[in-house]
C-alpha cells in the first residue's frame, strides 16, 4: 500500500512544516474595486509620483522662504499679494521675491515659491499686502511632488491580502486593475451514513444534519477561499473514491469530513490511496481534539481528512487546513488574527507531546475553559475563542497568563 | 443657524457616547448559507433537541452498566452479543441484562442500554460472547439526546455577527432561513474641486485621484455594511446639498470626505444645515489626525464629515464611523479586532486632552512609530497597525508596553 510507511501520528508543527503540497493557484486580473482581501501575485509599483505636484499642507500664502527670515511680531516681513490660487488647477502664478500668493490646503504650490506660510502667522494690514510674523524654512507647508510615492515605489507587496488603505493608495496611483492569485477552490465533502442535509425537515433517530460543511464553507470564505460543496457521500468506498476523483480534478484543496466511526475513517484513507501518488502524508495528528486527521496529496492537490465530530473537524481545519489553504493561495503574509490576553480561571490538564486546543469564554480578562465532550458542537458556539497548550506542557495552572485567539 | 451652539470640539469618547442617531436597519430574511457575518435580529432558538437521540461517543458495545460492575482483568464480565448497530438507523435492538450490542461511534444507543463500553476494554473470547474487563457507569460513552442543545435553547444570540461555528449549529438544528438586520447602506460622497475619479488616466497638476472613497468602501464592507458610491462633488454648495439630500433619502449612513481646504469643510457644514434638524452634533474632534470631523444627523440618518486627507479620513472613520455603522446595523457584540502586544521603539509626543492615533510597524514585538505628514497616504499602507494614546497622556516613552490594533 503506497505511503503506508508514513502512517504515523505527527505533531502539528511537524505536519505544517513537512506537508507542502505543490498546488498553487494561478494569476488572474481583477478590478481594484473587487480586490479587497485578494492576494497580489506580484508587487504593484507606481508609474506616477504622488501627490504629483508640490502640494500645500496648510491654508496660507505661498512665498519664498528667504523673504521671511528674521520675521517676528516686532518686525514682520511685508509681502505683496500677487494673486490667489484655486484647488485643482495648475499653479500658474509667479511668486517673485517680495511677493506672496494666497493658497488653500491641498492646492498646487507655484514652482517659483518654496514654502507656504500659515494664514495664522499672517495679517492683512492694507489691501494687497500681508505681514508675516513668523519665518518659514524652505519646504515648510509643502509636500514634495514625490514625497508620498516616487515613480517605481512599491504600492502593495506580493502575497499580502489587500487591506482598505492599500486599495486607497492603488486608487491614488490610478491602478484600475491588478494581477492577483486566484482564490483557492476548496471542495467540501461530507461522509457518513448517518449524515443528512441540513435542510432535511424531519430526521430519523440515528441521523444527524450536516453541521460541518456549513461551518467549513464559512471558514474557507473568511480565509479568502471559494468553497465548493460536493454533498454528502454514504460510507461506500466506490462512491467516495468517485467523488474524491472529481473533487481533486476540479479543486485546489479537498476537505473530507469523515463519518465518525472507525470504518468511515478507514474508507477515507482507502479512497485517497485509490487515487494514487504521492498519497497519504500522515494519518493522525498529536492534537486534541482532532487526532484522527489525514493529510494527503493526490496529484498536486492537498486532501485533508477531518474527524467526524463537527467540533474536532473545525478545530483541526483552523489549525491545519487554513495554513494549507494560504499556502495554495499564495498568502505569504498571514493576516493578523484577533487575540486577547487573559488569565486562566481554572486549571486545564494536558498530555505532554500533544497540542491541546481548549475552548474558552472570556470576560474581564479571565478565560474560563469550557469542558464537555467534543461531540458537543454547542461548546464551540459558546466559546469566545481558544487557548493552545503547546506540546511540551502538561497543562495550565489556574492564573496562568495566556493568549486567547478570538473567534470572529 | 440651527445647532450652532453645539459647534465645539468634543473628545472621541464624548462623541461616541453622545452621538446616537436614531436610524436602525430593519429585519430581512436570509438563507443560512448567506448568513456569515450577518446580525441576527433576535436570538434563534432550537425547535429540536440535539443530537436528538442517545448517541455513542465510542466504538464498542451498548450494555447495561450494572452488568459490568466489578469487572476487571482478573474477573471479566461475560456478555452475549445480541446484534450489531449501524450508523444512521434507529437502535431497534433490545439489550437485556447480560446482553450487549455492537455499536460504532455516533450511532444511536438502544433505549434498553444505558452505557457504551469501549472496544478497547473488551475481548471476544468465543463467537457471540465478549469479556468486559472494565466497569462502565450509567451514561459512559453516551451523549444524551438533548445534551448538545435542548428544545428552546438559544442557538445564536441577537446582535452578534454570525461566525463559522454558529452557522454549523444552525445547520445541525435544521434552520434554513433566519431573520437578520439589513446591512446598513452607507453613502460615500467625495468632495473637492481637486479630486478626480481614480480611473482618470492623466491628471493635471493640482488634481488628485480619489483615494478615500475606495478605502472607505472597503472598510464599510469589512464591517458588514453595503457601500454606495455617490461620486465626486465639486466645491459647490448647491450640488453638495442636492447629493446629500439624495444620499440621506436612500441610505442609512452618509459619509462625506471633505475637500481639504477650509472652504470645502465649511461647505459640508452648510449643506448639512440646509437639510434641517436635528443637524450638526459636533464640529471638531479632539483627535490627531482627524480634528476637522463633523458629526450630524439629518432626519434620523447619521452624516459624518471626514477630513480631506485620506489618511486622516480613514483614521477617523475607523475610530468614529465604524461604531456608528455598528449602532445603525444593530451590532451589539462587537467582533474582536486583531491586536498584538508590543513595546514602543521610540518616544512619541502627544498633547493632553487629545486622542492621538499613531501608525506603527511591528516587528518582533517592537512597535516603531511611522512619522510623516498626514497628507501622506503611504504612511498608512506602510503601517501594520496603530497605537492609541489616550486623552490624558502627554506621550509615550520609548519602551512603553502598548497594544497595537493590527490592520487586516
Amino acid at each position: 500500500m503506497p505511503g503506508r510507511e508514513f502512517f504515523q501520528t505527527q505533531s502539528v508543527g511537524q505536519a505544517l512544516a513537512g506537508f507542502r503540497p505543490r498546488r498553487r493557484t494561478g494569476p488572474e486580473t481583477v478590478r481594484r474595486e473587487d480586490a479587497l482581501g485578494r492576494v497580489p501575485a506580484r508587487a504593484v509599483r507606481s508609474g506616477v509620483p504622488l501627490p504629483g505636484f508640490a502640494r500645500s499642507t496648510v491654508d496660507g500664502y505661498a512665498v519664498r522662504a528667504a523673504d521671511t527670515y528674521g520675521a517676528g511680531d516686532g518686525l514682520p516681513a511685508y509681502l505683496d499679494v500677487v494673486g490667489a490660487l484655486r484647488m485643482g488647477t495648475a499653479a500658474d502664478v509667479e511668486v517673485r521675491s517680495g511677493g506672496a500668493v494666497q493658497i488653500p490646503t491641498g492646492a498646487a504650490v507655484p514652482g517659483s515659491a518654496d514654502a507656504v506660510v500659515m494664514i495664522e502667522h499672517t495679517q492683512v494690514t492694507m489691501p494687497g499686502v500681508i505681514e508675516v510674523t513668523r519665518p518659514v524654512a524652505v519646504g515648510d507647508g509643502v509636500v514634495r511632488p514625490d514625497e508620498d510615492v516616487a515613480v517605481g515605489n512599491e504600492l502593495v507587496p506580493a502575497g499580502r491580502p489587500l487591506r482598505a488603505q492599500d486599495l486607497g493608495l492603488l486608487a491614488a496611483a490610478g491602478i484600475t486593475r491588478l494581477v492577483v492569485l486566484r482564490r483557492p477552490r476548496v471542495a467540501i465533502i461530507s461522509t457518513g451514513d448517518e449524515v443528512v442535509a441540513p435542510d432535511t425537515e424531519c430526521v430519523s433517530p440515528g441521523q444527524v444534519r450536516d453541521a460541518t460543511a456549513s461551518a467549513l464553507a464559512a471558514l474557507v470564505l473568511q480565509a479568502g477561499g471559494e468553497p465548493a460543496s460536493y454533498g454528502i457521500v454514504p460510507d461506500d468506498l466506490e462512491l467516495l473514491t468517485k467523488t474524491l476523483t472529481t473533487a481533486v480534478a476540479e479543486c485546489d484543496l479537498v476537505v473530507v469530513s469523515a463519518g465518525s466511526s472507525v470504518g468511515a475513517r478507514d474508507e477515507t484513507t482507502a479512497a485517497v490511496e485509490a487515487l494514487g501518488a504521492p498519497g497519504v502524508y500522515c494519518h493522525g495528528l498529536a492534537i486534541k481534539p482532532g487526532k484522527p486527521t489525514l493529510l494527503a496529496e493526490c496529484a498536486d492537490v492537498p486532501v485533508i481528512g477531518l474527524p467526524g465530530n463537527p467540533l474536532s473537524a473545525l478545530v483541526v481545519f483552523r489549525m491545519v487546513g487554513l495554513p494549507v489553504l494560504r499556502l495554495v493561495g499564495g498568502i505569504t503574509t498571514v493576516p493578523p488574527e484577533p487575540s486577547t490576553a487573559a488569565t486562566m480561571a481554572r486549571p486545564v490538564a494536558s498530555a505532554a507531546g500533544r497540542l491541546d486546543v481548549v475552548q474558552v469564554s472570556v470576560r474581564d480578562g479571565v478565560a474560563t475553559p469550557l469542558f464537555g465532550h467534543s461531540a458537543l458542537l454547542s461548546l464551540l458556539t459558546s466559546a469566545d475563542g481558544y487557548v493552545v497548550i503547546p506540546e511540551p506542557a502538561t497543562g495550565l495552572d489556574a492564573g496562568t497568563s495566556v493568549t486567547v485567539t478570538m473567534y470572529r
